[in-house]
């Protein structure tokens, strides 16, 4: 995935999802100002990383009282989100699918995971949490009849190269790919993959080292 | 989560942990070499970037049949792994807490996901996936006479900010948190927030830049 866009840093797109889920977080709880620092403390980050994230989409309106919640997410959706929502599939509907499904549908976000596909006959046909899961023969069909933008990859890792050809064809733009294959799509795909194990390899190499440096 | 340690940055630990688990997938077909630029497209990214990776691990053993694959995956696992194996364990055993451990040990890896904790009595003191899953109350005692020193946070986020003074008492060492909260801990614990609802509204980002600059 190419690093910048429009001058602003992949880092700082994530950035910005997660200060918005803690803008309506608080917003929800009647908070109306936060100042930049405490925004920072809940991120575990510098109060200076936030006010540059936020200069970077031209936001300024830091007051004596901090920032307006409400204005801030706002501003940060009309940077994120795109005009008209976006429909998602789940390509594998077992537990990841599920938990996946299950959490990212509860937050009424504009994305929406409208669909699932998956190959086993006791989920074809079905409903599961809320939404239809269909046979993965007929992706590339379903895909232009349900509006389909981006897919998520939770299938077993041996299948996922296999998604690959039905992905492009059905004329997909996202993909979040969970399983140990990268898969690689032609330009124009924009493609994120996420390996748990990578992510604990991760967390597990910081330990051993903080142990080296400490002992 | 500090960026680099011992100069070696975050974002290459990630990309050493893709390597490794492209090589040792490699090495289970036969493959006995592999070219930077063949590794390099697997994963998307450029020959150059490969180089510069290994470079900044000391391995330089190139040759005119590409690097000796054994050899590779030994050299980065000195680097990644610590001496003693690390035992993990899941808080909350929903369906992304099963995904993972499934997922997970089946990788014949050196980091182990070797207990789970829930308060749900269907789960409670039954074995799940191959591991037992024991009440979370239990958690801190249980995590000294099961030598646990990483966690998997995959509760309902609501539960999340919960289940940190447990973690601090325990004497847990690293954290991989996957709801939607961020967790704070204190110097020595190192934490990695990763919340799918961010990944996903990146991709979405990316996705819709990608149509702004071409439309």
């Amino acid at each position: 995935m190419a690093a910048i866009t429009n001058g602003i840093p992949e880092k700082t797109i994530e950035r910005l999802s997660e200060y918005r889920r803690t803008l309506l977080a608080s917003h929800k709880q009647g908070i109306t100002h936060i100042f930049s620092h405490v925004l920072a403390g809940i991120h575990g980050i510098t109060a200076v990383q936030v006010r540059r994230d936020l200069m970077l989409i031209g936001f300024s309106s830091d007051t004596k009282k901090g920032y307006d919640v409400q204005v801030l997410i706002e501003y940060i959706s009309r940077i994120l989100d795109s005009e008209t929502p976006m429909n998602i599939a789940v390509l594998g509907m077992g537990h990841l699918g599920q938990a996946i499904t299950k959490y990212f549908n509860g937050k009424g976000l504009k994305l929406k995971i409208t669909a699932a596909f998956d190959i086993d006959p006791e989920k074809v046909g079905r409903t599961i949490d809320g939404i239809p899961c269909y046979h993965m023969d007929t992706f590339e069909t379903k895909a232009e009849e349900l509006d389909l933008s981006m897919v998520v990859v939770s299938s077993p890792t041996k299948v996922a190269p296999s998604l690959v050809l039905p992905i492009i064809n059905a004329g997909i733009r996202g993909v979040l790919n969970f399983t140990s294959t990268p898969l690689n799509f032609p330009q124009g795909i924009v493609v994120e993959n996420y390996d748990i194990t990578t992510l604990l390899e991760k967390v597990a190499y910081f330990v051993k080292e903080g142990d080296n440096n400490n002992g």
